[in-house]
């Protein structure tokens, strides 16, 4: 005889779960402006687009691009690079992770914003960003680039949460990503994005360089973490650990320079920019025990991910025209893909594997580097 | 014609100033159960007893003593140092800086506790306490333990601070030195004294080894830290930057690693024994920019200061007989002492120095590796 499917839950729990799901299912799933949830194939996608650089579009120069590419290149190879990016991965978010314009050589900040995230608003993807070191170079502050940001359609960026004590930084959030509509986990989060700023420049006089992930920005992160862990461990459908998170904010840590060329999947050309100091990110995200991979910009041709500690310090390699690269070697823009596994039933149930490649921004946009980042264990098997 | 005195402030801020002093003088300086400030000399001097291991008392023995040192030798020899250090230095107040039981061998911690701290408790000295990784080894957990200190007499420990958001560990706190009594300095506290609970071992899988200074105890620190700036340099008396702080705690951070013998005073004869990761809060003290020495214990076999990014690092070298050492290497404690400086008026000032010594129990408690760790540059004048 055919084994029936069962239910979510047996029948002898229909009451109690109504009333608990009506009392604590988790009102951020169910009140964001935008509802993030896995596609009826069980798969949610993530594009990362990193330091594109923008400034003022047709005028302005592409960079380190070979002698034939240069005299039709400018800011506008870096739109088409994303709108290609879009039509061909049709992710269901877009990621920004700072550097969005390069302030410097942008005479509107404004403007340039509205540029830079136009190919993202015209797909009517939900997308979301972060702020590198060079945003805040034009004619707005750090605070005064977030707060346009938020302010453009579609996105689901945060100048920084509402309820928090009071934060480091412009652009600290996260993202609830539900499991598959009308499945047992469509008002459970079964993935987790974190947002932060990690800052432009020290502002320490003894300490030169790049800015940090501050105590502020960790204690939120790790108050965020534990309550979607409580959510998640929770009924209905209680998980033995934490749905797995993603962290995307711009600079390296100290960190990214555990690896060489031998443990890494991509490649390592040039130093790790991170901070002069440890600020202690790392630890506070292993010490949090739901992140799987951290995923930043800022050295443009680095394009690797390295496994530390259970966690995959990913770069995602430069992607604008108007910042610096290297002749030759393609602009590129890195992939995720997180998948859900199959219950008995035959329904959608939690992550299952976190993968990734990148696309070059070449001809056929050659998918390179393809990898799992993550893959659920029988640890996590609740 | 000789010059005349001035007053702290001229005539005409008098009654601006009255007003001022009794709405906004801070009231931790004011409302501390024993009063702390600098003496009618204008110092103020420390007491650092790192390690006692304390347990049992007579029946417990000694450890890497000389073989004729070993038959009469106990935890009493511990009691009789911290008594002869006492005597010898008169300190304003004693800092304990963690494993001041040694839980494994003390049959009741409370009865252990209440041993360790009594020749503080007698000399009617205040003393403050923090907790190391082997103070919850006997029949109190941490929090007992720490509960039990702040009861016992004299002591100015705190189980945690009052107001804060929740904080991770026990014995998080800080206590003010005001200025010399009746100085322009009296109602304003001209040194600063951190303590924090550095953990005892890291529970997350992933970490090997020991713990360490979470980011809610930082964000706690950094916030103290300001609100101290703040008062200090606000009226009356405003002072450019923030007064000197010193913070205390057990467990070594990672950047007491950054030393060779070369550019310490002091002694290196062993590993540090930091966490296996960097939580940042070394990154957290610089930036707040008012700590100029930290002091530590836990590895009994280094005494040294090393200066880094303009900390002081300092240990104060293993204290306790119960406690591994090295025969023939004498047990020791550190002494620091703040001195202000002498106005233009003849009274006391702001802090000028923070000198350190330690002390040898030997025949003559010899000291040893006198140096000056902080002086005030002109920077900090105002």
């Amino acid at each position: 005889m055919a084994k029936k499917n069962k239910p979510c839950l047996s029948l002898s729990h229909f009451v109690g779960v109504l009333v608990f799901s009506l009392l604590f299912v988790p009102k951020s799933v169910l009140g964001v402006k935008q509802e993030l949830r896995f596609g009826k194939k069980g798969e949610f996608k993530i594009l990362q687009v990193a330091d594109m650089h923008f400034a003022d579009g047709t005028t302005t120069p592409c960079l380190d691009v070979l002698p034939n590419q240069m005299p039709s290149c400018s800011d506008l190879n870096t739109t088409a690079f994303v709108e290609r990016m879009i039509q061909a991965e049709k992710p269901d978010i877009i990621v920004f992770t700072g550097d969005n314009i390069f302030g410097f050589d942008a005479t509107d900040a404004a403007k340039s914003l509205n540029a830079a995230f136009w190919p993202a608003i015209a797909s009517n993807i939900p997308w979301a960003a972060v702020l590198g070191n060079h945003d805040q170079d034009s004619t707005l502050s750090r605070e005064g680039v977030m707060k346009h940001v938020v302010g453009l359609k579609n996105t689901l960026s945060q100048v920084n949460p509402a309820k928090a004590h009071i934060i480091d930084g412009f652009g600290n959030y996260n993202l609830e990503i539900g499991g598959v509509k009308g499945s047992c986990f469509e008002n459970k989060s079964a993935l987790n994005l974190y947002f932060l700023d990690s800052g432009d420049y020290s502002t320490v006089p003894a300490i030169p360089g790049y800015g940090w992930i501050k105590p502020s920005q960790q204690l939120w992160f790790q108050r965020t973490s534990a309550k979607l862990r409580r959510a998640y461990v929770g009924q209905p459908e209680a998980q033995k650990g934490p749905a797995p998170g993603l962290v995307y904010f711009h600079i390296p840590l100290p960190e990214f320079a555990s690896f060489d060329s031998s443990n890494v999947t991509g490649v390592r050309q040039q130093g790790i920019s991170s901070a002069s100091v440890n600020s202690g990110f790392f630890t506070t995200m292993v010490e949090a025990g739901d992140v799987k991979a951290v995923f930043i910009g800022h050295d443009h041709l680095n394009d690797f991910c390295g496994k530390l500690t259970g966690i995959q310090l990913c770069y995602a390699g430069g992607f604008g025209y108007h910042a610096y690269g290297k002749a030759g070697w393609s602009r590129r823009a890195r992939v995720v893909l997180a998948s859900l596994e199959k219950t008995e039933q035959g329904g959608w149930g939690v992550v299952k594997s976190v993968k990734t490649w990148k696309r070059l921004d070449d001809e056929h946009l050659t998918a390179v580097d393809g990898q799992v980042l993550w893959s659920k264990s029988r640890a996590d098997v609740s």
